[in-house]
């Protein structure tokens, strides 16, 4: 749930005043995104989403951000569009934050995903790779394998508070990574956080994508394995085979997976699912006892870790080439 | 902020299929009410709140609350209207929680009133109390003055941690009103939290009342004393004379104060006072330590307290009959 960041209506209509968008009618916070603040804005001119872009969005990042998703939308993916200001900018300032305007995207969520939602999932997610091809900033994956240990060095003092024995396996699958991460695989734009709440659907079909502030370059792959962990796991953390299939089968027959790529599939499902435990383990341990806001539970990437290691083939997703 | 209980999508296109509203095409949770789980809906039939309400709500009040909002729409006033399903029903129930779905007001609320917003809600305000003359149900004070010991009972172990002498005051307080109270005022429907966030204004012009829920039956001028400490105070919690002038004026022109109600606007101004401060204590005190979520700051109350047990006469807060 996210506002951090109020702001005041006579504010909000100075800021807008510099956007060709109609009159304002009303604006809420949203209980939506972890990072950033975001406003549902009602203006004469329809509905966007403001976004305050909070301290751990790096502000140097955002015109990486915001020209991605420009890009991804002049290629066709449904994504949020910058609405871009009279001067042509898309970046501006209020309430001593950065700040972006959007278009809104319609479609809901998928708090339960069927394997048919996997499928659109794993369809998307090749369009927006195909589609950022010819993208050309780059950005460093600031969640990448080389940001893990210091992750870790946050957390190890109290992580087995947490669970019993969590901080040697998170160590050894530290070494065990190190050597075994493929360097060699397709790299690209990624979106690297493509989450259920990220994906919007109107019925059965897919709507939209949002939420680009992870956005990186880096292996494709990678990102294929972020949604395994992301949208294939039951709620009892048991992997769903039947939606591994329907995501990589999806994605495949857009964007066929090399050997190597295929190859690499448990080892980048285990760094993603690392990935995940490691940020999750830093957000628990951050949060005061009793606080009414609770984090996200690290253990879920734990047990998601545990059946990765235990992957010997690419067979065991459901990716029967 | 608030959205405690959390909806699917596949849930609530069932809730609203109940509706005649036509289909579900976006919902966001909102951060705002902090009783209730509020989402922003939107169907091919227009926008709308969608109300969860949650265990400090009475299910037994909600017919009241929504009663009433039909009344003063019905009546005129600008408020979100109860939505009926098939059947007639204004209540339903989503995710295990009695839920309610409104009509969307349009506007704004203000963060810095001006005298002139001061102005609009003296006069909303008396045409709410007008337009509720005929209503028939009634509710008692959940927090009126019959409350406010056991309020201050849950509080006074720890009260002075918040303050050096603050449970000594209400202590005091508490017995002064108790002898103090005027108990034969012309009672009424009253809104009981008319703060700024529950205004909501486009331009000037004030477009709407919103947040029935502790909507009750009591004293009309004790509603006058509670925007009086919403309204017309500065940030350092000085008095704004001509702010107070401005809403006792408009509330008068529409509905005269009598000379009881009049004589009786510092007291009831202290009662007032007392009540947030103590529902703000009390919410300050549950809190643990370093917590994300920050209550508001009782002391706020203290001091707005101390200003009224200072008033020696309604001419203080700009009443010049």
């Amino acid at each position: 749930m996210a506002v951090y960041t109020d702001v005041a209506a006579d504010e909000l209509a100075r800021f807008l005043s510099d956007y060709d968008i109609g009159e304002l009618m009303s604006y809420k916070g949203i209980a939506e995104g972890v990072e950033n603040s975001n406003f549902l804005v009602h203006t004469a001119g329809g509905n966007f989403i403001l976004t305050l872009y909070e301290k751990r969005v790096a502000a140097e990042d955002l015109p990486f951000f915001l020209a991605l998703m420009e890009h991804l939308a002049a290629r066709g993916l449904t994504c949020p569009q910058p609405v871009k200001n009279r001067r042509g900018g898309m970046l501006g300032r209020i309430a001593g934050r950065p700040a972006a305007l959007v278009t809104f995207l319609e479609g809901m969520w998928m708090r339960r995903p069927s394997p048919s939602h996997c499928a659109a999932v794993g369809e998307a997610l090749a369009k927006l790779h195909i589609a950022g091809a010819d993208f050309k900033m780059t950005r460093v994956n600031a969640l990448g394998i080389s940001s893990w240990r210091s992750l870790y060095d946050h957390a190890k003092n109290r992580g087995d508070s947490v669970r019993e024995g969590l901080c040697v396996t998170i160590s050894d699958e530290l070494a065990a990574l190190d050597k075994a991460w493929p360097r060699d695989l397709p790299q690209g734009v990624i979106h690297a956080d493509l989450f259920p709440d990220n994906v919007f659907f109107l019925g059965e079909k897919l709507s939209g994508l949002i939420d680009f502030y992870f956005a990186c370059t880096d292996a494709l792959a990678y990102d294929v394995s972020v949604c395994l962990n992301a949208w294939c796991f039951e709620a009892d953390n048991s992997f769903n085979v039947t939606k591994g299939r329907a995501l990589l089968k999806a994605y495949n027959q857009l964007r066929p997976l090399g050997a190597k790529e295929r190859e690499a599939l448990p080892v980048l499902s285990r760094g993603s699912a690392l990935r995940f435990l490691l940020t999750r383990l830093v957000d628990w341990l951050a949060v005061p006892e009793g606080a009414l806001v609770k984090p996200k539970d690290p253990l879920e990437y734990f047990r998601k870790l545990r059946f990765h290691q235990s992957v010997k083939s690419v067979a065991e997703y459901g990716f029967d080439s």
